[in-house]
C-alpha cells in the first residue's frame, strides 16, 4: 500500500524563505512565525499521514453506496473527518465571528496540500463545504450567515455547489432549474442537477446545497441566473433541524476515480430555496469564490503527483532489476536497484522539478489572493485573477501527466490496483475537467484574462520579471544557471501574447487555436521564475553556510534541471501558436 | 455507449497508395491487389464493429471472475471468438501447413488494427495464443508442431508467455522458476509466474503455456533459461486430451484496465513440461517473435487512440455548449456544437494527425517484417529491429496521451464510466508497460539497435529520408509543406545520433539520460516521415483529379498540421539530449 510523507521542510522553505510570510505586511501574516507555522505543519502533516492516507485506498475500492437515498461513504471517512472537526482544521481559514481560525489562506493552502495527498476524494467534503461558507459569507444575509456558517465552519453541516445540468456544463446560459417566488419570500426550486460532489453523504446532521436557478419570466441566458441556499433539512428559527426539504440524491455515478467521493444526480422537486445575494445575479455570487475554488484544483493536480512521486521513489530504491551501465552499485545483492538507471531518474526528476516549482506556485498564487483580501491590493487582484487559469490548467495537466510518470516507475505493478499508483493516476484527472475543463482555462485566459484592464496585468508580471532578473543579475551563478533561461522563455511568452494581439485582433480564432499552447507557455515561466527564485534563495543560503547544505544543493540542481530540461519547451508552444487559426480551422467539421 | 466505425478506407490507403503492396515483390503480396484486400478490410470492419466493439463495455463492467479455479470471461466473449474462428480470423498470417490462411503479416496488421480498436481486451486471448504459436512454428520439433499448431491456429487451444515472476520483470536473469529433467526427457516444472494474459479462462479446451524456467546447475543469469511447453492437459499420442497438468492459476489481478483479459498468477507445481529448443536458449526463442509481439502491443496504443478520437468527434458534433467566437454557426439551436470551438478543434486535429501518421509507420513496419520473413531481405531485417522499440514506445506513449485527449473532449462525461472514454485510457495504459516497459524500449534502442552492426541501420534510415527528399524536391508544394520540415527533423535526429555516439563513448549515462527523449524524436521523424509519403500521394492525386478530392485534401491539411504543429517537437527532444548525463545523474540518490 503507499504511503505518504508530509513534505513540511518544503513548504516551510516555501513560506520563509521564499515568500517570506513573516516580514509581509499582510494582515495577519504578523503571527506566521517558523515556530508558529512549524506547530500547524507539522501536525496538519501528522493527520495527513496517520489519519487520512491510511483511507485512500479504502475510498476507492469501498466507493460510496446509494442505499434507499442515504449515501454511505466508506469504512472510517466519517471518523477521519471527526478528528479534523475536533481540530478545528475544516475551519483554518474561516472567519473567527463564525467559529474559524482565522488563518491567512496561504497556511490553509499549505495544509490543504497536505491533507489531498493523502486523502483527495475525502478532503473533497469539507473541501466543497467550505466553497459554499465562502458564498455564503460573502452574499449571504446577517440571519443567513447566523443560520448557517457556524455549522458549516466545522462540519457540523456539509455544502455543495450546483451547477452543471445534463445538457450544460460550461455554458450555463442553457440551464433549466426554476425557482418560482413564493409569497413568504422564499422560493420552490425544481429541476435536475449533476456532477455534485458530495451531494448526499452520511457525514453531517444537514447539508446546505447551492443551487443555480432561473427565476421564470428573468432575462435569458447567464443574466437571468440566481442562486440558492436549498438546505436537505430546513433549519428551524432556533437552529434545530426542521422538515425535510424536497430533494433527494437520484443517483451515484460510477466514475474512473475519486470513489470515495460521492459524485450526485440531485433532483429538486418544489424544494425551498432561499435567494442568496440578489436575484439574477447568481453567476456573480458563485464566481465570487471562483479563483478559491480553481486554485484548490490546481492544488490537486499537484498533489496527487506528490505522493505518486514520494512512492515512485521508494519503489525505485527499493526493487533490484539490472544493473547500472556504468557498473554494479548493490553489487552485494542480485541487481542494483531501480534508481541506479537514467531513464528511471529522468522521470523521478522531471517529477521533483515539477513538483517544487509548483508547490511555490500555489503558494505564491495563495499569498496573492491574501493581498486581495486582507490588503485590498488590487494589482495582486488582478494578478492572481491572470494567474487562476494557469493555476488550474497547467498544474492539472502536469499533474496528471506526472502521476502517470511514477505509475510507470512500477512496470507492471503499477497497473495492479493493489499497489495503489492507478488510484493517483485516476484520482488526478478528474482534476482536468472540473472547476472549468482545462480547455475552458485557456479560453479564459486568453479570451478574457489577458486583455483585461487593457493588458496590464500581464505587462506587470512581465514586469515582475524584468525587474527580478534585473536586480540579481549581478549574481553570476544565478545568472547563467537561471535568469538567463527565464529571460528566454519570458520572451517567448511575450512573443506569444504579441502573435495574438495582432493576429486575434484580425481573427479571434488565431489566438484561441493557441490558446492550450499559451496555458502551458505560461505555466513553465511562471514555474521558471519560481525556481529563479528559489535558485537565488539557494545560493544565498550557501553563501552564507547554511546548517543543512545538502537541502540548498538539491534545490539547486533540482532548479537548474527546471530550467535546463523543461522550461525550454516554451520555444515549442511558441512555435505552435505561430501557425495561427489555419492549421486547427482549416478543415470542415465532416471532414473529422 | 461508444462506437466504432472501421477506417477501411484509410486502411486501404496506405496498403496501396503508399505501400504499393500490389506492386511489391514480396512472396505473396501478389494476391493484394484491392478488391481482395477490400474483401477482408470490408468483413473484418464488419465483425469488429458489429461483433466485437458492443462487448467492449461489457468486458470492462463484468470482468473475469476466479471459482474453483476456473475463470470465466464476460458474457458474450467466448461466442465472438467462436465468430472469429469460424471465419479464419484466428489463423490469418498462420502457416496452411497447420490450417492458416497464410496471409502477409501486414494484412494482419491491418485487420488486427480493427479488431483491436473495437476490444483490446478480447483480442489479447486470440493474440497470445498467436505469440505461443509463432514460437512453437520457429522452434518445435515436427512433432511438437503437428500436436499443437493446427489447434491453436484456429483457437480451439490457447497459448500464452510466462515470463515475469514477482521479484522479476525486465531483468529476467534473476528468475527462480526451475525445471527439473526427467528420465523420460520431460521436465518438472515448478514456480510461480505472474502477470500472465489469458493464463486461465473458458474459452478453449486446452491451454499451451509456455514458460521460462532454468534447468538447475545451468548457466548464471539469463543464459541458464531454457523455453518450455506446459500445457494445461496433457496431450495424448492420438491428439486427445489427456491428464490435468499440476499448474493452476492463483489468482487474477486487479487491475486499471482491460478487465475483459484475465491477467493471472500461475503457480506451476512439479507440472510436465517439454523443452522447445535448444536447452539454455530460452531466452533466443523467446525473442523471435518479440518483434511482432511488440509491433502488436504499439498497435495497441495507436488502436485506443483511434476509437476515442472517433468517439469524440461524435460526441464534439452532438453536444451544444456555447457559441462559436466569430458568431453562432448553428443559430436555430440554443448553442453551437462544441466542434466549433478552437481548442476542441485542435486537441482532435492532434489526435488524427497522429492517428494516420501512426497508422501508415505501423503498417510499414509490419510490411518489413515481411520483407525479412518472407524475401530474407537483411536490410528489412535491420531497419525493422530498429523501429520495433520506437513503433512500441512512441505509439503507446502518445496513443495513450490522445485517448486521454478524447477523453477531455467529453467534459465531466468523459470521467463517468457509462460514457466508456475512461476505458480507452484505462485499457491503453498497460500498452506502455507490457511486452517492456517504454524506457526499457528507450534503453533497447539507444542501448543496443542504434549501435547493431556499426550504426548500419539508423545510417540507413537517413538515407532513406535523404534520397525521398531528394528525388522529390522538385515538387514545390511538397517541399515547402513537408520535405523542409521533414529534413529539419531529421537533422535534429542525426544530431542527437551522434551526440550520443561522442558523449556516449565517454559517458554511457549521457546517453541514457537522453534515451526517452530520443525515442520521441525518433517517433516523429518516422511519422513526418510517413506524412511526406502520403503527402505526396494526396498531392499526386489532386493533380491527377482524383474522383475524392475532399479525401486527399483532408490528408493533406492533417499531413502540413502534423508537420506544422507537432514535428517541430524534435528540436526541444534534442535541446534536452544535449544537457548530457549531469542534469538526470547529478543527484545522489538520498536526495530524491
Amino acid at each position: 500500500m503507499p504511503s505518504y510523507t508530509p513534505p513540511t521542510k518544503d513548504l516551510s522553505f516555501v513560506l520563509h524563505d521564499v515568500l517570506k510570510v513573516d516580514q509581509s505586511d499582510v494582515p495577519g501574516y504578523d503571527e506566521l512565525d517558523r515556530d508558529f507555522t512549524s506547530a500547524i505543519l507539522e501536525e496538519a502533516g501528522k493527520i495527513s499521514r496517520d489519519v487520512l492516507a491510511p483511507l485512500n485506498v479504502v475510498g476507492d475500492t469501498e466507493g460510496c453506496k446509494l442505499e434507499n437515498g442515504v449515501v454511505r461513504t466508506p469504512t472510517g471517512f466519517k471518523e477521519a473527518i471527526d478528528t479534523l472537526r475536533e481540530g478545528g482544521w475544516t475551519g483554518l481559514d474561516c472567519d473567527p465571528e463564525y467559529g474559524g481560525q482565522g488563518m491567512p489562506y496561504v497556511m490553509a493552502t499549505a495544509v490543504g496540500e497536505m491533507m489531498s495527498a493523502a486523502n483527495m476524494a475525502m478532503m473533497m467534503y469539507p473541501g466543497l463545504t467550505h466553497g459554499a461558507y465562502s458564498a455564503i459569507h460573502a452574499h449571504g444575509t446577517v440571519q443567513q450567515k447566523a443560520t448557517y456558517l457556524p455549522k458549516m465552519v466545522n462540519f457540523e453541516w456539509g455544502g455543495t455547489m450546483n451547477l452543471t445540468e445534463p445538457h450544460c456544463g460550461t455554458d450555463l446560459g442553457l440551464m433549466r432549474t426554476k425557482a418560482e417566488p413564493q409569497e413568504d419570500g422564499t422560493y420552490k426550486i425544481t429541476g435536475q442537477k449533476i456532477f455534485i460532489s458530495a451531494g448526499e453523504h452520511d457525514m453531517t446532521d444537514n447539508i446546505i446545497h447551492l443551487v443555480l436557478a432561473k427565476i421564470p419570466g428573468g432575462p435569458e441566458g447567464v443574466k437571468g441566473i440566481s442562486l440558492f441556499i436549498v438546505p436537505k433539512f430546513l433549519v428551524n428559527e432556533d437552529g434545530s433541524l426542521g422538515a425535510r426539504n424536497s430533494l433527494a440524491c437520484g443517483k451515484i455515478e460510477e466514475k474512473m476515480g475519486i470513489h470515495g467521493n460521492s459524485t450526485c444526480v440531485m433532483n429538486y422537486d418544489g424544494a425551498t430555496g432561499y435567494l442568496l445575494g440578489q436575484e439574477n445575479k447568481g453567476m456573480r455570487a458563485m464566481f465570487t469564490m471562483m479563483n478559491e475554488a480553481r486554485l484548490g484544483v490546481g492544488l490537486q493536480g499537484l498533489t496527487q503527483a506528490v505522493v505518486s512521486y514520494q512512492n515512485a521513489v521508494e519503489y525505485a530504491k527499493d526493487r533490484i532489476q539490472g544493473r547500472a551501465v556504468t557498473g554494479a552499485e548493490a553489487p552485494d545483492q542480485a541487481a542494483d536497484p531501480l534508481i541506479v538507471h537514467p531513464d528511471i531518474r529522468r522521470t523521478l526528476m522531471d517529477q521533483k522539478a515539477f513538483i517544487e516549482g509548483a508547490r511555490a506556485f500555489a503558494l505564491w498564487g495563495a499569498s496573492l489572493i491574501d493581498q486581495e483580501h486582507r490588503k485590498g491590493d488590487k494589482d495582486a487582484a488582478g494578478l492572481i485573477a491572470l494567474m487562476i487559469p494557469v493555476i488550474k490548467g497547467f498544474l492539472t495537466d502536469k499533474g496528471f501527466d506526472y502521476c502517470v510518470s511514477a505509475q510507470q516507475v512500477y512496470g507492471g505493478h503499477g497497473y495492479i490496483e493493489e499497489w495503489g499508483m492507478s488510484q493517483f493516476a485516476r484520482d488526478a484527472r478528474i482534476a482536468m475537467i472540473y472547476e472549468g475543463a482545462n480547455g475552458v482555462q485557456a479560453l479564459d485566459l486568453v479570451g478574457r484574462k489577458l486583455a483585461t484592464d487593457g493588458g496590464k496585468h500581464v505587462m506587470g508580471f512581465f514586469e515582475m520579471i524584468k525587474t527580478f532578473i534585473k536586480e540579481n543579475e549581478g549574481n553570476e551563478a544565478l545568472k547563467a544557471d537561471f535568469l538567463d533561461p527565464l529571460k528566454a522563455a519570458s520572451k517567448d511568452l511575450q512573443e506569444s501574447s504579441m502573435f495574438f494581439m495582432q493576429a486575434g485582433m484580425k481573427n479571434p480564432n488565431a489566438a484561441l487555436a493557441g490558446s492550450t499552447d499559451f496555458l502551458h507557455l505560461f505555466g513553465h515561466v511562471c514555474l521558471g521564475f519560481m525556481w529563479a527564485r528559489m535558485g537565488k534563495v539557494a545560493l544565498e543560503a550557501l553563501d552564507g553556510n547554511a546548517d543543512d547544505k545538502a537541502f540548498y544543493e538539491t534545490k539547486l540542481h533540482t532548479g537548474k534541471y527546471y530550467m535546463q530540461r523543461l522550461l525550454p519547451e516554451t520555444g515549442l508552444r511558441l512555435a505552435r501558436i505561430k501557425t495561427g487559426a489555419d492549421p486547427v480551422m482549416g478543415l470542415p467539421a465532416e471532414a473529422f
